[in-house]
């Protein structure tokens, strides 16, 4: 089942540096580990902003909130969600795939 | 180069019902050949509305205006565009793909 | 699965009204149904307004916008999904339920 | 009478960490009185949100507001309410509840 | 139980004169009779607007919602509502009146 | 002259609470006086929000000004003002009042 | 007493051409005689808007809004109104005017 | 003098297709005409968007007004207009151009 | 040349008290400089707000921005800048000024 | 291949001052080192706002990224980016340039 996320940071200017770069590095290695478990299927970098659009693959809402706010960087986060499903107009739709 | 495309339809309600059902054809058949192109590589349906997400894989924002514009339905999106990058936190970028 | 979705009807003053009340009966049939069926778990409306509040117990987004957008008055519909889960200060979570 | 409400929780980042869980404690022992008195009838977590939505069951505004207003965390939230009431295509309108 | 209600009024400029007119009408003879009952305890008109602040005194939302669903402008109008208490401050609170 | 007022109230977390209670209770002791003076003409608390709704009767903007930007709470406020006058199907305009 | 007030003319495009001219010019002879009067003190137009910026000074909020409300493109206007009052650190405040 | 302007064009659907083409070959024709005079100075179409980004040399706002109200589709666009001036950063200011 | 500004100004509760008067003084004296000069042509008070509506009369956005800049209070406001132009209804327009 | 920037500025008011100077400056070197590079093609100051308007000529979005998110003012920035094209009725597509 797959959700569309963006995510915007928003790191407060007088977050002490090393906690920020403890928080970065672990949301790093956190979203790594769930992009090989094929969980957060992509990611991508909004151009010119803290931001990134994500599409996960979860078992549903549940599975979904507890990876999103398991984040270390999801205090700081605004977090929109979209539930995605298949498009008429696909490849999938049209058995192409 | 990858483009993120939020398309939302409106179509009026007096629109012409024969006129609404070629263009939604023609959409389709459109969508359906820029998705074996490999131009439009991801289309997902948002899950309660006439809407969708799109990945778009173009030489540049001359191609991508020229894919939106000419869409048979375009007179009736509105449409938000976000460039896409690599992200930092990707495995692209961890040397994992 | 449980979604929660807010609907906001708009009729075009200029509508057919045998029509509006064709689609609005239509509408009325096909919610019971499906509160019947047990899929549509709650539909409160929200005062003041021609606009409902819903909860969705589906199988997932898939079966969601079949729901929603097979709906007679969908094409006059603003609607707002959010997706939902077990609250953990609930009675579910605390195991009362 | 029942309110919709959804409750968005926004903790200050510089919160004494102590003071949070605290608070977060008392907040989770008040809605969990509240719903086994049947007066909060409905919590849900919104997927990928710090944030609720409920449906409260009182006498009136009155109530409504001393009870959102003593929530330990309402200095924090962002509280939208909505009065609601039966909807003429429910199974309740209809006499099949 | 008190609810303040904004109520702003957007007529189709292609909308018959004479219907326009005779809703005007039935609409100023329900607010007459509204306010003579005391259900509709204050009207006033927002300067500069074709909009209306209002506050009723019902038995509750949905009181509140056959009023003003069946108000005769009701399908032109864009209509907020807001619950209202006793203000702390107020006289009332302070046993002043 | 009339004017509709709502005034929402954004304490600060981190503001010392002596001072806080101190601002609320000067706050308190004019929005009395000004009541029984006949110059904050209603005052309710709108349901789960740290707002109020207020029907100011002044000599002009003048007057209403001087008493809102003197309130103790004024700097942590945010106002909406709108001028009243009688609105057309009220009592006092039909000649009951 | 001065109001502010923003107007936005909005005409529709399928409106009849010789009632917006008709309209227009009743507009600007009504503009006039009222800037005569001194009734309406200034009116700029915004650059690149069918919009203006006014200044009106009044006997109150019903004067104001007989005016407004009696202006013929009124029914196609979005219209925002502030209440203005002597600025301390004007030289009217300063008592140099 | 410079002046950003962003304009959107939303046709009608139902605006006669005849019209529309004489509207905007017009609208081209204006648009070279003023470019060749050194007025419109930048004109960038935004990719995906019937709208434009443009840079204005001209004399002040009047004849910014008079420019854009006289674009042909002037009466189907929204338009913002920012008006500027030279950045401290710019290699105008540091004295390089 | 004429252009419309509307400042909001927004101080931080934090703000060392003596700075803010500091300000506030340096700001008022600025003001009634600048008025002096004929440049700062007119000059509002909101009701209810710690805002301005002005009318500066400059060579063009190189002197606005520079006044505006140099403001003190220039760090803590929210600033919306409108160029004017004569109105074709305004009596300057019709030559009677 | 060309982007419009829009950044906006917000230093918080605690910000070291020593700091922000450094941080200004930093900024303003870079900036005319990517003007001199002929990447940042237009950079303009927007009247009344700690804001510029900005043309950047990259080779795609990651060269885009890399510029904004490596500029020293960047954790202060709101930032708005459009992709570009050619207009079809610019004199480049006209052939003139």
């Amino acid at each position: 089942m797959l959700f569309h996320v963006q995510m915007t940071v928003n790191l407060p200017h007088d977050l002490d540096p090393a906690r920020a770069e403890r928080l970065k590095a672990e949301e790093r290695a956190r979203a790594l580990d769930l992009q090989r478990a094929g969980t957060w299927r992509h990611l991508w970098r909004v151009a010119g902003a803290y931001a990134n659009v994500s599409i996960f693959d979860v078992e549903g809402p549940e599975e979904l909130h507890a990876i999103l706010s398991g984040l270390p960087l999801f205090p700081f986060m605004d977090v929109r969600v979209q539930a995605l499903c298949t498009h008429p107009s696909s490849l999938e739709a049209a058995g192409d795939r």
